[in-house]
This record gives structure tokens, C-alpha cells and sequence, in this order.
């Protein structure tokens, strides 16, 4: 198999490993007794909710940012985000004392928004849709001269989320199915990257919310498409791919096997049942893979798989309603 | 100061280290910044539950049972508690093929019970109180040859527990204060041996809840007192310290600079918060350290924190209430 996609491969994803390490400690992975027993084969949970921002983003975040020159660090950067990207790229940037302005839409849940301003992160909130945040991002560069932090398709955000990949075969070198959270794919890029890079055999399967899945209908169409936003548990995973799209696109062709669409219901139970079985709280998106090993959808049925827990970041309120439904 | 108590010092915590490291991973520590903001000052959180039981217990237990000669392995273990050991018990039971028996008493919540029946564990529930659980185990003990695994007063569970000082000895050489909760002492005479043996000037706080402190109650008497079991949300902490307690009260006594009481409202209180803030479920016990500090009760006003989240082991509908009342 070729080894590079428009100038990326896996020793970027080394690369980022050894330039993230002082910022960004290896997550655990944990076995799940009740998951494996439901499964008939072993079920391990990448717990990317243990960064100090709640998400794998702070990975590419910190490539990208740890990359950008002293005179573009100087300036600043800018981000647009569903929350989590841009959470952790005011996290990095506060660590790192760069200034940052993160654009999110009006969608954004509150827990979010107040976790960004506790990062010391400079708000602005525009529009209905991501999209929308991050034309004011390019304006905010070419006005004020601050770099734009993409929040997936970057070739250092992509191959900052694929030091997961690594960590996943430095600790379950027997892995053979992987399942990833699937919204602009940086993640999935990453991931699928590292592995396949190694072994193609192991398999990538994304799960993403059924409502507005972007980058399942823009595989369909073969190229980028728009979708409106709805609501959904999974808002993490909300988002377009952007018409323009770089690199994730085609990496996610490359390296994804399968993808599994998973209704709203399904995501309510597996963020229920993980809160009762597990006692972790998980955002919508991350419940997603939950629930293709609940629903026994994942399409090969030996081997032992990881489900990658990408986030947490959720409202109390919304976890209160979620468990009053699981206990009805 | 002298490094030696009863037989125990700080190389037996090196020796635990080395013995569990193929079963027991390092537990992250992250910075809290909603928690250092209102501090003032720095506090980190050392996530025991993130262990596949959910709790610290795992060290000691694997540390013990690692230990046992192989004919007393053959023979099989025994074990009481209010749940967190035996869980401990049963899954490095489970990991090493040894069989094992928990005797629980029917305080336990049945969340626990279950996740004990998952383990694999064959079960006897006992009686009022974790007492009555460990006259049960010591007839199995005479019965039957098994080795009883005791919760906390035994040199191999407490420098197992003692592990968790030298992580944080690593993580946070600049750590000043620990907070750690407080029941049988196992806990803190783990932590507090391997830290004050590097430097005395570290402060060890025990945190319990109000009701039924034993510990606490059997320092002010100067000997291991009996107290009987209420109910409590830091269900974790119930439990007698033993009449003739050969080790904890000992090493409590010389370790511990404060101990701090929190009322079950403020146990509550800091549950919720700690599930809006930080998304995470922790169980009453390790939400004692969490109120300590929130309720500015840290005796000492400089310096790192840490506050080890010992447990997570809580029955979701407990952690409902919790939510419904944090909401209000």
C-alpha cells in the first residue's frame, strides 16, 4: 500500500508524537468486562476523555500550534469549532502563552462555551452553523494577521489525532478493529493513517449520528457536500467537511472499511448505559461507537477492538435527562 | 525521621511497584482549572478510576495476591468489603486463575454486586455491617485453606496503595499537600509512607465523611474504637479499622497531619459539581477530598494540590439525585 496521501505518512505521525509529548500525555485503555461479555470478544475503551480539555483535539491542536513559527506565534492564532477543537486550542495556546480567539456558532452547548472562557480564550460567537464561525475566522487572519487553526483538515491536525494510533498498537498489538467517532474525519485520518500504515488488515470502522452525517453523504456523492445542521446528541460530530476539502476527504476513503449511522435513540441508551455500567459520562458523538457494539453492528465479529471514547464535554442537564430516560 | 513501622518502610512501596506493574497501570493526574481558580492555587486530580475496577484498591489487592506462595495461590483467596476491595480482589483473582470468595454485607449497593458477580467472584453476603463479612471470610479461611485478602492492615495492601506517592512523585515533584480519603487507612498509610519518606514537609489530609469516622474517632480515643454504620453517600468509607488493627492506626497516626469531616450535604454538593465541571462520576468517598478543598478547608494555603479520586463505584440511580438536586 502507498504510504503517503498528499504529503502526509506516518513518520508526520511520529513526528507529532515526539513534538506533543511534553503537552499531551498517552491516555489509558481499559478493558471492558460487560462490553467484551456482551460482544463475545474483548472490547477495549481509549479513554481520550482523561486530557485536561476532555477531548482527543487537544493532539492535533497542539501539532498544529507547536509547529507555527515564533513570528506566527507572535500574532496569535484563531479557531472555529463545535467546542471541542476550539477548547483545545485555547488550552494549548494558554499553555504555550499565545494569544487565541476561538469563532463558534450559536449551537455550541453552554458547558462549552463557559469551559472556553475559563481557558482565558477571547469568544466570538457567530451565525446558526460552523460554517458560518469560520468565515469569521478568515476574516479575523486577514484582518489581525492570526493563523487559523482548521479544526481537521490540516496535515498536523490530522497526524497529531493519529498518535492515537500509536498508542493503540504499542498497547493492544493484537488489535483488529478499531471504531472512531466520524464527523470532518481528522480523526479517522489519523487513526486509520497510523494503523494502516502498520498493519492494512486492521479494520476502520467510523460511526457517525444518522442526522446530517456529512462526510457519509459526501462519500456517497464522491466529493464534498453541505448538509444542514439538526439537532442531535452527537452535536460533536456536527459540521460540513468544507467544499474545499484538503486531505481529509480522500484519507477517510482511503482508510475507512465501513460506516455506521446511529440513531438518536441508540445514542440516548449507550450514553445510559455507559453511565451505569461504567460511570462515565461521555458526549453524544463519543456514545456513537458505544452503540455500534451495543447494536452488534460492527461488521466483523472476531479480534479484539477498540472503541475510541473521543469526548465528554456535555451539559449536566442533558446528562440528567439521558439517565432519567435509561432508568424508565 | 525514622523509615520503618512495623516492619513496613518505603522499599517495600519500590517493591510493589515493580511486582504489580504487569497487572496495574499508572493513573493519569490532571490539572483542574475551575478547581485551582477558586483555590487560588494549584489542584491536580489523581484519577484512580480510571483502573478497570474503578478504584485504587486494585494496587493493594494485586500486591498482596502476587505475593502469595504458590501452593496458598492453588488454594484460592477470600476476601471482605464494602465492595471496592473485593472488586479488586476478584479481577486480579480472575487475571491470575486463582479462585476466589467475597464476603459482603448487605449494605453494599447492589451496583457493586453486580460488577462483583461480572468478575467472576463467587459471592456471600453477611450480616449488618463489613465486621460480620470478616467473621464470615476467616471461617472460609479455617474451612477451607483460603488466604484471606484483608481490606487495608496488611504490609503488601498498603505499599500497594503506597504506589500511588511514588506516581505522584513523578508527576508532581513540587506536590505540597495531598488529600486523601479516609477509612481503614490503607490508603493513606500507602501514600503517606512513600511521600513523607521523601520529604517529611509534604502534608497528608485524611478526608471522611461525618457519620461513623472510625478512624478519626479512634485517634481522639488513642486506640481502634468501634462505631456502628450509617448510612452514608462516602459508603466507600464504612468499615471498622479492626480492634486489633496491627498496622493502619499506627502508620494513620504518624502520617497524617489533618483530618477533615464533611457533612453528606457537602459530599452531595461536590458530586454534582465535580459532574458538571469535569463531566466525571466519582462516588461519595473521593468526593470527600473534592468538598475539602471547595469548602476552602485545606488547612494550609500554598503549594500544589493533590486530591486523589479514589473510587467510582456508585449506583446510577444515587447518582440521578445527585444530579436532580445540583440542578435545583
Amino acid at each position: 500500500m502507498t504510504k503517503e496521501t498528499k504529503g502526509i505518512n506516518i513518520r508526520d505521525v511520529w513526528e507529532a508524537r515526539k513534538r506533543i509529548g511534553h503537552l499531551v500525555n498517552k491516555t489509558p485503555i481499559i478493558h471492558s468486562s460487560i462490553l467484551s461479555e456482551k460482544m463475545g470478544r474483548n472490547v477495549y475503551l481509549k479513554l481520550e476523555t482523561v486530557h485536561e480539555v476532555g477531548a482527543f483535539k487537544v493532539r492535533g491542536a497542539a501539532n498544529k500550534i507547536l509547529s507555527l513559527s515564533d513570528e506566527e506565534k507572535k500574532r496569535g492564532v484563531a479557531t472555529y469549532s463545535t467546542g471541542n477543537h476550539g477548547m483545545a486550542v485555547a488550552y494549548v495556546a494558554k499553555k504555550l502563552g499565545i494569544d487565541a480567539i476561538v469563532c463558534i456558532s450559536n449551537r455550541v452547548p453552554k458547558a462549552k462555551v463557559d469551559s472556553l472562557k475559563r481557558l482565558g480564550a477571547q469568544i466570538e460567537i457567530v451565525g446558526e452553523s460552523q460554517d458560518a464561525a469560520g468565515v469569521r475566522c478568515y476574516e479575523l487572519e486577514k484582518e489581525m494577521g492570526l493563523t487559523v487553526i482548521e479544526p481537521f483538515d490540516d496535515p498536523h491536525i490530522i497526524s497529531g489525532q493519529g498518535t492515537i494510533g500509536l498508542e493503540l498498537l504499542e498497547d493492544l498489538p493484537q488489535l483488529t478493529d478499531v471504531i472512531v467517532p466520524l464527523s470532518g474525519g481528522g480523526l479517522l485520518s489519523g487513526i486509520g493513517l497510523a494503523l494502516k500504515s502498520n498493519d492494512r488488515d486492521i479494520r476502520v470502522t467510523g460511526v457517525s449520528m444518522e442526522k446530517s452525517a456529512v462526510m457519509y453523504e459526501s462519500l456517497k456523492a464522491g466529493k464534498p457536500v453541505l448538509l444542514e445542521e439538526s439537532e442531535t446528541l452527537a452535536d460533536s460530530l456536527l459540521g460540513g467537511i468544507g467544499l474545499e476539502n484538503q486531505y481529509t476527504f480522500q484519507l477517510v476513503q482511503k482508510y475507512m472499511d465501513d460506516c455506521l449511522l446511529i440513531p438518536e435513540d441508540e445514542i440516548a441508551y449507550s450514553m445510559g448505559f455507559m453511565m451505569d455500567k461504567h460511570r462515565m459520562i461521555m458526549e453524544g458523538a463519543a456514545a456513537t461507537g458505544i452503540a455500534a457494539v451495543l447494536g452488534n453492528k460492527i461488521p466483523c465479529h472476531e479480534g479484539d477492538i477498540a472503541v475510541i471514547i473521543s469526548g465528554q464535554n456535555i451539559d449536566l442537564s442533558i446528562v440528567h435527562t439521558v439517565i432519567q430516560d435509561y432508568l424508565k
